[in-house]
C-alpha cells in the first residue's frame, strides 16, 4: 500500500460532505404547495426530499444513470457454500458483455438496463480466470479471487484498497460521463457468505438471522455456510471500529470496489441506488468509514435474501418495493432508478396551486 | 340508450378472451432457462408470464405507454365528502394540459410521463363545468357531473354506457398511436364516495372496511362520508349480479369512462395498469361483467386508501410496490410501467444457460 493510495483514500472520505439542509427545507416547502393533497406521493415525496439534498436544489434534475457490475470468486467456495459452480462468475461476466440480437449483454441487468435507459459498466476486480480483452470490461483485476476467509485473511489491506480505489476510478469516469444515479452491482459465485460474515460482525448480529441461501442452496448447504461463517468470525479479529479491517479480513474484491463506487459518488454528490444484500454489506462499512454516505443511499427493494432487512433498519433506510429479488448484477438498483428521477421530476416540473389556479383545501 | 350502442358493449365484452396459456407455459419454461438462480426475480418472473399470456408470445414486447386521465365530478359532493372543492377537478383538468416550461402539463401524472416515456390522454367525460376547447383535451362529457348518490341514481344507464363508450373510443385511438400498456387514471373531487360504495356493494363489504379518507378529510367528514355511503347503498338497490346497475346506481362518469378503457384494452389483447382504488372500483365492475378481465390487470402499487387491498384481495391480483400513493391520476400506473416493460425485457432479451455458456446448477 503506498502513501499516495493512503492519501487517496483519506481524500475521498474527507470529501463526503453532509447533504444540503437548505435544499432539504427548500424541498420540503415546495412539496407542500405543489398541485396535489399534502402527502398523496407518499414515500416519493421524502425520496424528491432526500434527492434534493443530495444535489443541492429544490429542483433536483439527475439524468444519468449507469449501474456498475463489479466481479470477483471467493476463496471460501471450496468449503462448498454455493449451489452454482465457480465458472460462472467468469461466464456471466462474458454473458454481461456478450453481442446479443438484443444488444450488448444477455443477463438481466443488461435487459433491464436497455428498458430504462441505463448505462451498463463492467469489472473484473477479482475474477479467478484470464478474462478476454473486451472494450465494455474493464481489466481492474486485483488478484484471482480471494482467500478462504474461514482459514484466513480473505484480502490483505493493500488488495482491499487497490479494489476500493478501481472502484472509485470507475464511477468516477461514469459521473464524468454523465452519470447522476449510480448502481453498484456485484456477480460472485461465493459472495453472500462474506457479505453474511460481514453484517454480522458490523451489526453484532447473530450469524443465523443475517444468513440465507444465497442463489438457493439446500439446508444441508444453507448449514455448513453458516458453520464457516462462524468459524471465519472466530478466527477473524477485526471489529466494526475498523472497518475497512472488517472487510479485508472477510472479503470480497468486489464488495471493496463497490464500497469505492460508493464513496466517489457521494463525495461527488451523486445518488448511490443500493441493491442487495451484498452491496447493502459493502454500504455498512462505507457509512462506518464515513457516516454521511447514509445520506446519498437509496436502497431499491427489499431483497429476499436473510439479513437484508436488518442490513437497512441498522442503516435507517427504507426500500421503495419488495418484488422477492435474489439476483444481484444491480438488477433491483436500476428497476428502481425511475421511480428516483419520477420523485425528482414531481419536484422539479409540477406546477404549485398558485402557479396552476387550483384552488388549495377549502 | 340505442340499440347499436348495446350491441357495441356485448361485442366489446365478448370480444375479450382469456390470455393464451401455451405462451404462458412456454414463458414459465423459458424463464427456468434463463441466465439468473431459479425464481431470483421474484414477482418479475410472474409478471413476465403473465404478459406472455396477454401478448401470446413467450418473448412478449409491450412498447407504447399511454396514461389516460379521466375527469368527472359528483353530486355527492353537496354532502360535504371533500377535503377540497368541487372547482379543484375543472381546475386540475386546466393543469393537465397547461404549456409549462418543462414541457405540457403540471401535474404529478405530467411530470413522471414525461419522466418514464408515457403518453397522457386527458378526457373531460363529467366536468361540472364548460371546459375551454384545447388540442389535448378529449372533450366527451356525458354530462356535468353525477347526480348526488346518496338521494338518487348518480347515472342513467344511458350515461353509464355513453361514459364506457367514451373511455373504449379513446383507449382504441391510443392503441392505434402506439401503447401496449394501458394506465386509465382519474380526476374527480369525491370519487372516492362513489368509488367505496361501488366497492362495498360489489364485494359485500361493510362500508367502514372500504372508505377512507380520500385526499385527506378529517374524521367528522369519515363520518358523514360514511354516512352517505351507507344511506347511498340503503337507497340503491342493484346487485352485483347486475355489475353495470351498480354503477349506473352509485356513479361516477370517469369510472364508467375508466371502465370502457380496461375492457377496450382486454379486448385488443393490452396490458391494463392499474392504479389505485378508484381504478379499482371499475375493475370490480369490469371482472363481474367480463370475467377474463382479471388476467390483463396488473395492479401498480398499494395505495394508501381504505380497501383498496380488499379489491385486490377479490381479485387476487398482487401490487408491484407499496410507496404510500394516494393522488390517482394514474400516477401509480405511470410508475409502474418501467418494472412491467422491464419483466418483459427480462423474458425477451436475457440469454438462456446454454445460449450464454454459462453452467447451471452444479
Amino acid at each position: 500500500m503506498t502513501d499516495t493510495d493512503q492519501t487517496t483514500l483519506q481524500t475521498l472520505i474527507s470529501s463526503i460532505r453532509p447533504v444540503d439542509q437548505a435544499a432539504m427545507n427548500a424541498a420540503r416547502e415546495r412539496q407542500a404547495q405543489l398541485t396535489k393533497p399534502a402527502g398523496a406521493l407518499g414515500q416519493l415525496e421524502d425520496l424528491s426530499v432526500r434527492l434534493a439534498g443530495v444535489f443541492g436544489s429544490d429542483r433536483p434534475h439527475p439524468r444519468g444513470v449507469a449501474v456498475i457490475v463489479a466481479a470477483g470468486d471467493h476463496g471460501v467456495v471450496q468449503e462448498g457454500v454455493s449451489a452454482y459452480p465457480p465458472e460462472v462468475t467468469a461466464a456471466m461476466v462474458a454473458n454481461f458483455t456478450a453481442q446479443t440480437t438484443s444488444g450488448p449483454g444477455g443477463a438481466a441487468v443488461n435487459a433491464i438496463a436497455r428498458t430504462v435507459g441505463a448505462k451498463v459498466y463492467v469489472a473484473d476486480v477479482g475474477v479467478n480466470a484470464e478474462l478476454p480483452t473486451h472494450p465494455s470490461l474493464e481489466a481492474v483485476k486485483v488478484r484471482m479471487g480471494t482467500r478462504n476467509l474461514r482459514h484466513e485473511h480473505a484480502m490483505t489491506a493493500d488488495e482491499t484498497l487497490q479494489a476500493l480505489l478501481a472502484g472509485s476510478e470507475l464511477a468516477g469516469r461514469a459521473i464524468a460521463e454523465g452519470a447522476d444515479l449510480l448502481i453498484p452491482g456485484e456477480m460472485g459465485i461465493g459472495n453472500t457468505t462474506p457479505a453474511s460474515a460481514i453484517t454480522a460482525r458490523m451489526l453484532g448480529a447473530t450469524v443465523e438471522s443475517v444468513t440465507g441461501r444465497g442463489t438457493g442452496v439446500d439446508d444441508a448447504t444453507l448449514e455448513r455456510k453458516r458453520e464457516v461463517i462462524s468459524d471465519a468470525l472466530a478466527r477473524q479479529g477485526s471489529t466494526p471500529a475498523d472497518p475497512l479491517g472488517v472487510l479485508t479480513d472477510l472479503g470480497g474484491l468486489e464488495i471493496a470496489f463497490m464500497l469505492g463506487v460508493m464513496l466517489r459518488a457521494a463525495s461527488e454528490r451523486r445518488a448511490i441506488v443500493l441493491d442487495g444484500f451484498v452491496e447493502g454489506s459493502a454500504a455498512l462499512v462505507g457509512v462506518a468509514l464515513a457516516p454521511p454516505l447514509r445520506e446519498y443511499l437509496f436502497p431499491a427493494g427489499e431483497c429476499a435474501e436473510t439479513g437484508h432487512a436488518s442490513q437497512l433498519a441498522h442503516l435507517n433506510l427504507t426500500p421503495m418495493f419488495n418484488l422477492g429479488l435474489r439476483l444481484g448484477e444491480g438488477t433491483g438498483g436500476v428497476l428502481a432508478a425511475p421511480l428516483l428521477l419520477s420523485a425528482a421530476a414531481t419536484l422539479r416540473e409540477m406546477q404549485t396551486f398558485a402557479e396552476a389556479s387550483v384552488p388549495d383545501q377549502a
